[in-house]
């Protein structure tokens, strides 16, 4: 049983809500056969929490994909989507006003639109191939692991793959949640690190978005900053800015994937090397995945559990976001 | 005459550089060729202070172009871009690993190619349209000047528009430097508020690239800390690591754009309130263009400008990048 008014027990959630929906064949069919028809791309459309799952998409089909499989974070659309695009939106609370005006100008251009939401206006709207609801109650951030599994087998459906079985992956988390508790990798551990200095997490490909969910996790959670940054772009800038003698404080923290390349894998050692002669003391993450969604979604369960005893540790409370709140009562 | 042997003397020289270099009759009509045959989109090439053209010209077409104008900062290319793609491969140095590397592979995808570079081994490359070889001797990030007007003026014929004079944006950008002199926004005001804290660049839109060109040219030329966000993704989650209390000093600076429609700017507004009361002193900037081209490079000459200065007050050398150097030498 999950407790909604405790952050701890959501995030512990996390491998079970990989299983808890299961996209229906009707749903399932019209994703085959748009794909047979032929499209001109997927643009998926979120905000925040709700832009995560596709982010993580957007990585996985980059380097496979024969069409575009892109993102939105913004009230407007790019020109170049038209009536042959598909469009998933996402917005777990249903009301985040960017995602609704992109829907609504999604529908104006003729688009084939799927919905993925807890109800709300989103939820409401007509002129959708497939309206997905799902389980409320949660932070939106904290939905992420229900999100992600229907938008990657909407595409995969669309693709024309066999649809990844999550089943398998969320046994693996939640052994994975076990042995960390007593290993140096137990996420409490990482969080007493943290205190006092400023986390950058450092990705490459499939893990860029998942340092940018760690980013914002430590923001949202812990209430407190993070950054993040992604090789081999940040060797031709970032780098510059840690030489010794810096009064700032940063705790760079790499997370390394299993399926680096000879030339990111040689990056990422001599970055953090480098970081290391400057007097930092980077962190390196490696955690064993048996594809690459697994490897995303068990550096993401580790990085969520962080962030909360992070909070924790910084007595906040991680389910309370104020400033978003009252951000959204002064735009309204 | 530029000293090269001084970023300062570079920097200043924003505005020349701009009406520097004029594409040759014969490549402007092989672009207008390419757009009337009908392509299928467009990849700008390029790391570091040669990715930046690049980020500027796809945020300036997203809601004009027809065809998408994306960016690629990698060794590898998206499995989409294919035989009807054009590839505008930029490296100043012409030497960028990961450049070459994707330019070999957009060819043996059967691309159409321009090469942008001061020499290297890209511009020896076969099997280009066009080479365009720049003057060499600056600092990558310094010829960002010379390389925008080139990658602008290429996508713009091969969209069919009449390609925008450099010529009247540089005269304006040379009489704002001299009234920015002796005003609030002398550049050195700036960079005294930036002693002894982080900036956090904040943009929207045609104004994201542009906090990420200042976020790197503080961390190369400034050799310090510096991060950027984006309005309005950022207000779903970085906003909340902003309470008071924190015990990081963080210096937000928001790059207003007299383009913002009513929700970004109410957005921005707002961000910039919530700063306020928890305790921040962010800065606002706000710098006329008569278009959003002239905008963001009066911006970026700015905020160009504000980097040297930070380096001339930390006693620290702009032009030398020795992490940078020191990774390049250990890849080899």
């Amino acid at each position: 049983m999950v407790d909604m008014s405790d952050m701890h027990s959501m995030v512990k959630n996390f491998p079970s809500l990989l299983t808890s929906y299961r996209i229906e064949s009707e749903t399932r069919e019209t994703c085959i056969r748009l794909g047979d028809e032929g499209i001109g791309g997927i643009l998926i459309l979120g905000m925040g929490g709700s832009a995560i799952a596709g982010l993580y998409v957007q990585s996985l089909f980059r380097h496979s994909a024969p069409i575009p499989i892109l993102t939105n974070q913004d009230y407007t659309l790019p020109a170049y989507v038209d009536s042959n695009w598909i469009i998933i939106a996402v917005s777990y609370s249903g009301n985040t006003e960017e995602t609704l005006a992109a829907y609504d100008e999604s529908v104006n251009r003729g688009c084939q639109t799927f919905i993925i939401a807890s109800g709300g206006e989103l939820y409401t709207k007509g002129n959708s191939l497939s309206k997905i609801k799902i389980v409320d109650g949660y932070q939106p951030r904290a939905a992420f692991p229900l999100i992600f599994p229907i938008v990657l087998n909407l595409v995969e459906c669309v693709m024309g793959l066999k649809p990844t079985e999550l089943g398998t992956i969320a046994n693996s988390l939640s052994k994975k949640a076990l042995e960390w508790e007593n290993s140096s990798l137990a996420p409490k551990r990482l969080a007493q690190d943290i205190i006092g200095i400023v986390p950058l997490f450092i990705g490459s490909r499939n893990l860029v978005p998942v340092a940018y969910r760690a980013k914002c996790q430590i923001n949202e959670n812990a209430k407190t900053m993070a950054f993040f940054s992604e090789v081999p772009e940040a060797n031709h800038n970032e780098i510059e800015s840690f030489i010794s003698g810096n009064e700032f404080k940063i705790l760079p923290i790499f997370i390394r994937s299993s399926y680096e390349d000879i030339k990111i894998k040689k990056r990422m050692n001599i970055t953090a090397r480098l970081y290391k002669e400057e007097g930092y003391s980077p962190v390196s993450l490696s955690i064993e995945g048996s594809n690459k969604v697994e490897e995303m979604l068990a550096f993401t369960f580790y990085l969520d559990l962080v962030s909360v005893e992070l909070a924790k540790i910084r007595e906040v409370n991680p389910l309370t976001v104020e400033q978003i709140s009252k951000l959204k009562n002064e735009l309204n």
